[in-house]
């Protein structure tokens, strides 16, 4: 197998890969990202690339998404289309990420589940009629034939799907198709359909994140992702962070607001989704939902008023599967609700699903999830052990308590370098600047002290002599954009306490992941692959993220940003009983370390509040 | 021990029995049949005597159910009262049966669960409080408790139960009650209430009769009865029989009507008895249900229209535990409904409860449990098999289709002897006649055949001079009570069409009967007792049913009455899980024999048609 070098444009960057990665993949590796709003299932055409030069070839089953035009000018799907000759691509402005698309990537390489038992599964069943030598109870014949071909034992079954079978079964002739669910260790009969519906199975994973919601629609029957749909959490006008909204719901607001808002959440985008799909509400079968523990209570009814304050206690780690239109979601009348579980308090479902998702408990080797957002989240640990801790790491690389922070949508700056005075910067979807999102605060942060212009302590050099630097109510600021380059006319700026935010914020994620590998008698270099997770679109440029000592210093190829690893995972749990049993032994044999007065952690969090760290040691290829 | 003779009066019917054995006990013996409303427990005070020879003392506990006059004049609780004398007993006509008292009765010597796990348990937990060491989810918490005080593994939870929990534990302290649930091979936390209410538990017990509708209610933290009642079933305005509601049900009518009739019966009921008791129906946590399948479909809404047509198929056999409040019922509201299931369309869960009850599922005995109704449903076996049938028998034991048939209650001839010419009846409740019960009507059988006014094969002795005898209409008739005794100036009579009937329905009892010994290749000798259970309100007289060919003519003491068979083992299940799960083993063990078409019944049935029998070596101590 040989190696090929692909080129992207117009960013001009290149990467060499094996023979046979998927151009997608490559792209990852080069940092340039396309879109992936499918996973990577080829069925979005999100992804579309032109290859200017050398040799690809679109996969067939991709080639309904691209015109004939597009087909003659050399256009692919980058996740379908393998790599067998250096090639130059070029990525047209629509594949690039757009406002809508917020956070709903998932790495393709981990998005497959390799199970064949749906968390619903439809079976069709031709009965033998009863005769008087064979006239047992019409259920019973159904679970006789469903023990014939499923092999199972015992079925629960719905008081609903016994009203009216006597007929259902006389008027198709004994042709049925049944709906079976499982729960925990049992399976139910669900629905009963007269005759073969079993291509119209669909399921719904929703990852519940704290500022943006993402659905994606299910084929159950094709394991296909038939589309994905993002929103802000509907919350958000009760509070901004998962704080906020519990101060809220414990107080005069009540939880009933942020239980009906994120109902509607997930009902408008599953509507959204059904119809540009032609998908009946009917058909959808399951729901497996995603989310830190407070989101989880919330879209389930359950107070998280004891969550908050020490000792910290949710009311449930675990939750029942419920029937989806107990919570007004509306999908078909049988169908249900199942809720990734939770560790503790601060680690949620979505930790729990990103761990199932990365298969970090599959294997002797001793891999870690870092999700980053308001929260940063650790998981690490091997097939026998997991333990887990968060930590507070403020809003910032959300995009908030800085000044001209924002989401990662349309017009944040993304990306940023500085070279000689001058400042480049990249905005997602080419628009006039709004504002820096995450990825581009670190780069920031990043670019700012290779540069010069602060110092390994955030502060800057105040008498350094940069038409960008000035200073403001005595507090040192940097231009990113001028006015007359952005939307507003405002100019993108980043000052000295934005700085010290940031600092705050890795520094915390830093001590946290510090204290964990600490506490488990490891040192860096005997983590196999640590995976990243969390709020940076689609981007995360990772050897910046190591310089600035927010991701600990280990070689590149150990740390991958995996993108949604929550929605991955609650997709994988849909689609596979085996992979919902994981998460189950995962969220229940995960050791959650308490760093709130775990005093070695306050002494990292002190030692990492610099550029990279206090303990240079620990960052030995920064060379700044 | 020594043996006692006890006379009952005004009866004048002596009995021998053991040192020891009840009043109660001795009565039924005697054939004296008196009220046993709460099945024996002592708290009714429906079945008084008193005491006018010999010395018996009534127990201390149930004095406070006789007034100080009736202690004074030798009054006794006749199921509580143990005979250590010779004793003459006088039975005021109020423990006689009344017409609202039908067929509540149970046999006292069966009535009594040994299990201690009821199906619903009320479990007080004192939690430590969290700390930041032991912050595990508040459910959690509770699951903990619950395993170490019970020692079970897992356990399901309502959605309903963890809303609002986390105040609920904080604001009494972490001190709670938890309602826990037996559901098939799984626990459920139903209930979770504030500090120590375990005193606060009941339950109910229903026989869904097609005539009658009958329920207890019970303490379950006591295990006492705490009351019944009984009512005529609200459907019999859709019908008389169960055929004719099925008819009803399956045509323009609809199941609705039938459904919401039975459901109003056991609502009227419950309120009426939670009155009478003081209990709130908010802490009733459970019902269990046992009817005959058609009544079981009935009661939980599912369509029984392939019962009724050949190859008589249910929907279902085994039914799923429901909420009440699904189906309307007036309980706790996370209280559920049980039904005990069925073993085939014409054999349902009033016998499987019937059959556990006598526990003939348990000893290696062979056993026979009859049940006569609308349908004769045999079932003989012992702890390694279990086979059944059943047999149209007709509506005449019921007080259907003859001319001056009725039910069992206030003025029905239940006892008729006749001697020289003579008459002696006895109606129920002393009242004026008004029609001849079920067993009235066995009697009257009898004592015609014995007096040879009507010959073996059923017919009238035209010829015979008796001024009770008529002819009308060509057909014959014998008057029991001339118009002038009873209470619409009518005379009661029996005809020769009614004795056709009779006999019609005593021969498919009988032959059932003799079918399911022989295709078990048995004879009856090896039978070691049958339990005859049914529609005859508290009273039998089995000598008398032997004589006419209905029941089979062993030894008399190897045939017990034991009345509402079903009652019994509902209430059973409610306060045992233990007897539950063997009704569920004894439906699904049972092997029914479909009597519709198998010949050897069709021929027993003809040789049947004679009194007693066509065989006369099966009834060797019959003398007439």
């Amino acid at each position: 197998m040989g190696k090929f070098t692909v080129t992207f444009f117009p960013d001009e960057k290149s990467v060499d890969v094996e023979e046979g990665t998927r151009i997608a993949e490559a792209a990852q590796q080069a940092e340039v990202f396309i879109n992936n709003l499918c996973g990577g299932e080829g069925v979005c055409g999100g992804c579309k690339v032109q290859v200017t030069a050398g040799t690809a070839e679109a996969e067939e089953h991709a080639l309904g998404l691209l015109s004939d035009d597009e087909i003659a000018s050399g256009y692919v799907l980058a996740c379908q289309t393998e790599i067998h000759d250096d090639l130059d691509i070029f990525i047209p402005p629509e594949t690039r990420m757009e406002d809508a698309q917020i956070m709903t990537g998932e790495a393709a390489a981990i998005s497959r589940s390799e199970e064949d038992k749906p968390l619903v599964r439809k079976i069709f069943l031709e009965l033998p009629p009863p005769t008087l030598e064979d006239n047992i109870a019409d259920i019973e014949r159904i679970s006789r034939e469903l023990r014939r071909k499923l092999g199972w034992h015992s079925y629960d079954i719905h008081l609903e799907c016994l009203k009216g079978l006597s007929e259902k079964l006389r008027d198709s002739d004994w042709k049925v198709t049944v709906t079976v669910a499982k729960d925990r260790d049992r399976y139910r009969i669900q629905r009963i359909e007269p005759l073969d519906t079993t291509t119209r199975n669909y399921g719904v994973a929703v990852d519940v994140g704290t500022t943006t919601v993402v659905i994606q629609l299910i084929d159950i029957h094709s394991k296909e992702v038939l589309g994905v749909e993002g929103s802000h959490n509907l919350q958000a006008s009760y509070g901004e962070d998962v704080i906020s909204r519990m101060i809220f719901a414990c107080g005069r607001g009540g939880l009933d607001p942020l239980h009906e808002a994120i109902i509607k959440n997930i009902n408008q985008l599953i509507e959204k989704l059904a119809e540009k799909t032609n998908v009946l509400r009917d058909d959808i079968n399951a729901i497996v939902a995603a989310g830190n523990t407070t989101m989880s209570h919330f879209l389930l009814g359950l107070t998280p008023c004891s969550i908050r304050l020490e000792p910290y206690v949710p009311t449930a780690d675990e939750y029942p599967q419920v029937p989806a239109k107990d919570l007004g979601i509306r999908i078909s009348p049988n169908g249900f609700l199942e809720t990734i579980p939770s560790v503790a308090s601060y680690v949620g479902g979505d930790i729990v699903a990103g761990v199932m998702s990365c298969g970090i408990a599959d294997h002797p080797e001793v891999k870690g999830l870092i999700d980053i957002g308001t929260n940063g989240e650790i998981a690490i640990g091997n097939n026998e052990w997991l333990v887990c801790c968060s930590a507070s790491a403020g809003p910032a690389f959300e995009g908030g308590g800085t000044r001209c922070g924002m989401r990662a949508i349309k017009g944040a700056i993304e990306k940023i370098e500085i070279a000689n005075g001058k400042v480049n910067y990249q905005t997602i979807g080419k628009a006039p600047a709004r504002g820096i999102c995450g990825s581009g605060l670190i780069d920031s942060i990043h670019e700012l002290v290779r540069n010069g212009i602060i110092g390994a302590d955030g502060k800057f050099h105040r008498t350094l002599k940069d038409d960008r630097l000035a200073v403001e109510d005595d507090i040192p600021q940097y231009t990113i954009a001028y006015g007359e380059e952005t939307e507003t006319g405002e100019p993108v700026v980043i000052t000295e306490s934005d700085i010290d935010n940031l600092m705050k914020s890795k520094g915390a994620v830093f001590a946290a992941i510090k204290s964990l590998v600490d506490y488990i008698g490891l040192s860096f270099d005997q983590i196999d692959t640590f995976y990243v997770a969390g709020g940076f679109g689609n981007f995360l440029n990772i050897p910046k993220a190591v310089s600035i000592g927010l991701l600990p210093d280990i070689p590149r190829e150990k740390i991958q940003f995996i993108g949604n690893s929550s929605l991955t995972g609650a997709r994988m749990s849909l689609l596979s009983e085996g992979a919902l049993e994981k998460c189950v032994n995962i969220s229940r044999s995960m050791t959650n370390i308490e760093l709130s007065n775990y005093q070695p952690f306050m002494d990292e969090y002190i030692a990492a509040l610099f550029l990279p760290h206090t303990d240079r040691k620990l960052f030995p290829s920064v060379t700044y």
